[in-house]
């Protein structure tokens, strides 16, 4: 508490503009209620360290406890670590500037620094023995995370640790206790999820005593990609040297021109580390500004200049807190502090991804790997994992940041008319698309800006981009699905969720076509759109893998994860997803009373362990009964008995996932998540609706979370979320009344929510059944 | 003559203008008399293949015949392949883009192209067994060299291969027989001594079925270095197909989205190779374009688009002939037929390096690897032997081509600029220092300038940059030597070597500093300048390793190429190198009497074979009884009888050493051509002249071996030397008039010559002892 009321002193000194802008909430800073640290335990994949909104940096601790091997190649499984941090960890490596927020797949951690003292060392040790190396123990108590802000004292030199950071520069500061031998570390073969061959080069260069600029290329997650950098040391250091895992590169032959070992300003090759030494006084500070670039070091040096030109630490930090004041400020709620921390934190974990993918003179690498220019106010972004965000995240934006969306949505343009096989991103990564996941899901966040006007997108052109995306023959069994209206197993795996995919973009496409006026392409993917019916299997009453015979694939079994025919999900889960027909679903299924008592059976039946046994991705905490929110083809599932006249479950049962999915705890996420997406599902829920079909603009009525909450929309209005009775008891909506007049329907429109206005949902404890 | 009468028509209608700019010679093509051919057998490591003057793009045939490893990667040694072709050869391994000319040591050979027929077949074979991979037998019956084109017949294919070259664009024609199974191979992993991690990365994206982009980063004697490409194909291919040294990269992991085998548009990965299929009926020539740039493929297709838009071979041929017309024809020769194609090819192999290491928009990769722009009239120049080409090289471009070498000079400032280290280029290779050799021999290039007045120049910031380069304690010994006064051997290897050329550089920077008045520099290098003295034993009479203690090193064997204490020259050699104060060093070593009798010894001594056994540089070719003329440092020496009052003993000697080490036969030349310095050397001899000292205006008289010679110079004066019974007989010198008046000297200044007119030479059969 004393710490958060420090904050609002100095906070009020250097802004004191953003605080009045919390309508009704000028005294609370609503930082104070995010805790990065959610997440850091078991499956969310968050990270504690700091970062600004769709920051570009992403500075956070690294805790891989993974031995280093006998050979000096990092052995770190893919998947634990993709976010660096593993809350149960207790050493520190060090702190790398990038981050994802969420993902279940792993990579970036570059430029891992470390300060340490006493002799040097240059592996990192293991976690059972951190000695061997220059990792140190740290714990809990003695670490901080908030928003744009962490701190941690690295027991075994007793440094402290403090991050910050701009858009594009990360700022650290290391207080050391009294030594001639404190040192830096930048290791630049460290990364997350290291195998041997994934640095491919690396350049570093000491441009004087208190300057280094370099890159680090690797051929990871993102296959041909290189991070650019210049770090800048407060306090000049006394001297340096420098390894490239035992092998000497730097101009091999050369060794009687130059000593290399000691003070060499330029170093080269696949495994740099570079080790600065200073001397120190206790108490004394050495800060370190690492500022990042797509394009070259030049522009890193242009990008620190622009961010972060002094060293006034505090004054980052503040800035950063700023940065995220103002755009939580965006939803203010009442609610109970638990639900305030969920909400606020989820908000937070909503507004890292995606990155900012461009310098501040405009340019970023394209992925042609050539130099593109952007709008310097619109910006470029990346992390685009659309599997995932199409469903809630960037939805969630049209409505709190479409100015970015269009951005966004741009950036995907920019995208497809840079990529050799002419296709829209599926998973866009630091001028890579990795095409992770399956569908071409950028569709469908297009379509969803356009159904709802959103600004700034020329979307006939976006149609087009669709379209070919849509039409590449030799994408992922498009050819297949696009000759027998499915995609055949036999051919192409994941047969089922693709064509359920498939067909749901298509609709989306068909309803971008419809908006721009392109009737007759509208009809054609308006054909497209009911392909799911081709992989409906009337015998079993479950979407089933087909072969290109025709006939379905046996044997056949609706529970295993690991089924051939789905991705992220079951056979019982995925035959849930025809999102734009859910009626003709229900319909094709048995009709509202047997949907909705399958839907029932889905929450309450209860799985072997077996079932948990395979998958990574999918445990005991992420599941409730077979319904699986920790992957997301179910999440708008507790939506769909809105389908069948049983709007009471939907309340009851999003009410119950919030309850048990999102938890105020380091492991209280049941998923990974998948930048934003997990957490804008609960946003979205939290206030009492959600949208089930993107490109769509009706959202369905669900159960909310909050006492109140306060959108602050960027075409002026305000719609505020008034609830009435509403408590942990009281989840089924008795009533919904907009602006006074009272909603006869289980959704409400995208345009009326624009509108501003008052949203009120009277409450009860009872069901109420129409 | 069939062959050459075609060009005179052909050229003489895509450039009427050009011939008339030959004084006189109007009906003759100077191409006519250059062979490439000559120095590409054994020691000469020239290349034959296609290039415009100073050009981006050297496009030349491989016959590395070294066996390729059953491991798959290739091992070559790094001083026989320099220039990628010997003519000893019987395969060609296929066509690549970047060549050093002459150099003895190995890089490049970037993007290597072969045509085939018949089965795929990815690897290149053997020299003994072509047929275990693509390569192919050919002759030099079916060869033809000029410049700027180049044909050979691929016998085992039948393919006619004809090459061209616009300056950044190398241009190929192929004309097959009928087949349906034509292939042309874009082996990436091909380069010149490729030792297993040289090649980093390569990026391919087949663009569509014409056009093919990407680049190739190495780590070779340019340690980060990419070349960036654009390749367009004059015919669709029908598919394509690539290889990853039997290593899939392309998008791992997900191998079901995509079939990546055949018709993928893009890959990644250290060992690419791809292949384009055709079917081609006989005759059917299938053009390929191939434009590189330093930054990236966009500017390479810029390149394209500007320099070679269409697709006529023949134009773009008689456009690089015309090029080198324009070049060859500042200096027109009137001499005997093989005089006349000594000349021509040595002007012509002068005319290749540097190279333009610059887009046309501008834009090059700069040694910090930041993206620079340069002036685009005079461009940015890479590929700085300077240890060879201070001697003669630049000082010939001060009289042909100073615009340029203003230019080439301000590419050394701007790499000094982004230099880390503050210094000059030492050996400059595509935005890579490499350090070879010993000195700082820039100084030399830019005080020569100076004192000539090549303008284009701020020779006052060039000071500045002189002397922080030859202030570099950290330098190659050279704290030693500014502590002591020599480089101590016992410290620093080759020290005697070092230490005269650090003396004659720090000679070069007084000049420098002396001629911006800046007396206070002129001063301080001027004493630096006569190190050379705190070497020389008086008791041997050898310029002599010294130890840090001040002895001299024992034991002390003068002839031995291998003593510590000298690099590629032995004690007898390097004890002759006082370019800037030869007087000094023959009273030193006992005056004039004793000096060219000395001098004498050096011609005529017969050294044992063990000699010649360990240096790969020296064979008995490159040698006169001890004279070296294969290695540069004894360039200046015979012209040193002329300060010692025997200059017809200098006349006799030059006009021996043109004889034996300039023969119009491929392996004609004496030694490694160096970058034009040993084709400089006989320009400057074969015109009856030399720069002993570059940095003094004087040039020392020899023994024209020519009748005449017309010079244009860029200040639009003519100078015309003349010679009076010149002949293989009459070597010696009777009198030389300047405009008529005699000359009383031996020695020209540069002045004079640029002032124009009419010198000439009046010879005899007898020596002209004054």
């Amino acid at each position: 508490m004393v710490m958060r009321k420090m904050y609002l002193f100095s906070f009020c000194i250097l802004f004191p503009g953003i605080i009045a802008t919390h309508n009704g909430y000028a005294q609370e800073l609503l930082t104070g209620y995010v805790n990065p640290l959610i997440g850091t335990d078991k499956m969310g994949h968050t990270y504690p360290g700091a970062t600004v909104p769709f920051g570009s940096v992403q500075l956070s601790p690294e805790t891989d406890t993974i031995s280093y091997e006998e050979n000096g190649h990092y052995n770190k499984p893919v998947y634990r670590y993709c976010a660096g941090y593993q809350y149960a960890d207790k050493t520190i490596v060090g702190f790398a500037h990038t981050h994802f927020s969420g993902t279940g797949h792993s990579d970036l951690g570059d430029l891992l620094v470390m300060p340490t003292v006493g002799k040097l060392q240059w592996n990192p040790g293991t976690a059972t023995h951190p000695e061997w190396g220059y990792r140190s123990p740290y714990a809990h108590t003695e670490e901080q995370a908030v928003p744009g802000y962490y701190k941690v004292r690295l027991q075994r030199y007793n440094i402290l640790a403090e991050l910050t950071a701009t858009t594009r520069t990360g700022m650290h500061r290391y207080t050391f206790p009294t030594s001639d031998s404190a040192h830096i570390l930048l290791d630049m073969e460290y990364g997350i999820y290291n195998y041997p061959d994934k640095n491919v080069w690396s350049f570093v260069r000491v441009e004087n005593d208190t300057l280094v600029t370099g890159y680090r290329q690797t051929n990871g997650w993102g296959r041909t990609r290189t991070v650019y950098f210049a770090m800048s040391f407060s306090k000049p250091f006394r001297g340096y040297s420098w390894q490239n895992n035992g092998k000497k590169q730097v101009y091999r032959g050369f060794w009687r021109k130059w000593e290399q070992e000691r003070n060499f300003p330029e170093m080269a090759g696949p495994h740099l580390k570079a080790c600065f030494d200073f001397s120190v006084r206790e108490g004394e500070p050495v800060m370190i500004k690492m500022a990042l670039s797509p394009v070259s070091t030049a522009n890193a040096l242009e990008n620190m200049a622009a961010e972060a030109p002094g060293w006034d630490f505090d004054k980052v930090r503040h800035n950063a807190q700023g940065l995220w004041e103002q755009e939580l400020g965006k939803a203010v709620i009442d609610a109970d502090k638990d639900t305030k921390t969920n909400f606020y934190t989820a908000l937070y974990h909503v507004y890292i991804n995606p990155t900012m993918y461009m310098d501040v003179n405009g340019e970023y690498r394209g992925l042609d790997q050539n130099v593109h220019r952007a709008g310097k106010e619109a910006g470029n972004y990346t992390t685009f994992s659309l599997w995932d965000t199409y469903r809630a995240l960037h939805p969630l934006f049209n409505i709190l940041q479409p100015r970015r969306n269009a951005a966004m949505i741009n950036s995907m343009l920019a995208h497809y008319d840079q990529s050799v096989h002419h296709m829209l991103p599926v998973w866009s990564n630091s001028a890579n698309e990795n095409w992770c996941m399956i569908g071409y899901h950028a569709v469908s966040v297009i379509a969803d800006a356009a159904v709802k006007d959103v600004p700034g997108v020329d979307y006939s052109r976006a149609l087009n981009a669709c379209v070919a995306t849509a039409g590449n023959m030799k994408y992922d069994g498009l050819g297949y699905y696009l000759a027998l209206g499915y995609v055949p197993e036999d051919k192409n795996g994941a047969s089922v969720s693709k064509t359920l995919e498939y067909a749901y973009d298509d609709w989306c496409i068909a309803q971008l076509a419809a908006k721009v006026g392109q009737t007759d392409v509208a009809t054609t993917f308006e054909k497209r759109a009911h392909n799911y019916r081709n992989v409906y299997d009337k015998y079993t009453g479950y979407m089933r893998p087909r072969l290109s015979t025709g006939s379905f694939k046996s044997p056949f079994d609706v529970l295993n994860t690991d089924e051939p025919g789905y991705i992220e999900g079951n056979a019982w889960n995925y035959s849930l997803y025809v999102p734009h027909a859910p009626d003709d679903m229900i319909k094709m299924m048995g009709g509202s009373r047997r949907f909705s008592e399958h839907l029932d059976s889905l929450f309450t039946m209860e799985l072997p362990d077996s079932f948990f046994a395979h998958t990574e991705d999918v445990t005991r905490e992420g599941i409730i009964g077979n319904y699986v929110h920790g992957n997301e083809p179910s999440h708008h599932v507790a939506y769909l008995y809105n389908y069948c006249g049983d709007a009471w479950k939907t309340q009851e049962r999003v009410r119950m996932i919030m309850k048990k999915m999102y938890r105020p705890v380091p492991d209280g996420l049941g998923g990974n998540d998948d930048c934003g997406q997990m957490s804008a599902w609960y946003i979205f829920s939290a206030l009492g609706f959600y949208p089930v079909a993107p490109g769509s603009d009706r959202y369905d009525i669900g159960s909310p979370a909050v006492s109140k909450a306060v959108l602050q929309l960027e075409n002026g209005k305000t719609l505020t979320i008034n609830t009435v009775k509403q408590s942990d008891r009281n989840v089924y909506v008795k009533s919904v009344r907009l602006n006074g007049a009272v909603l006869h329907r289980n959704y409400i429109t995208h345009a009326e929510l624009m509108r501003g206005g008052e949203l009120v949902f009277e409450m009860s404890g009872k069901p109420v059944k129409h």
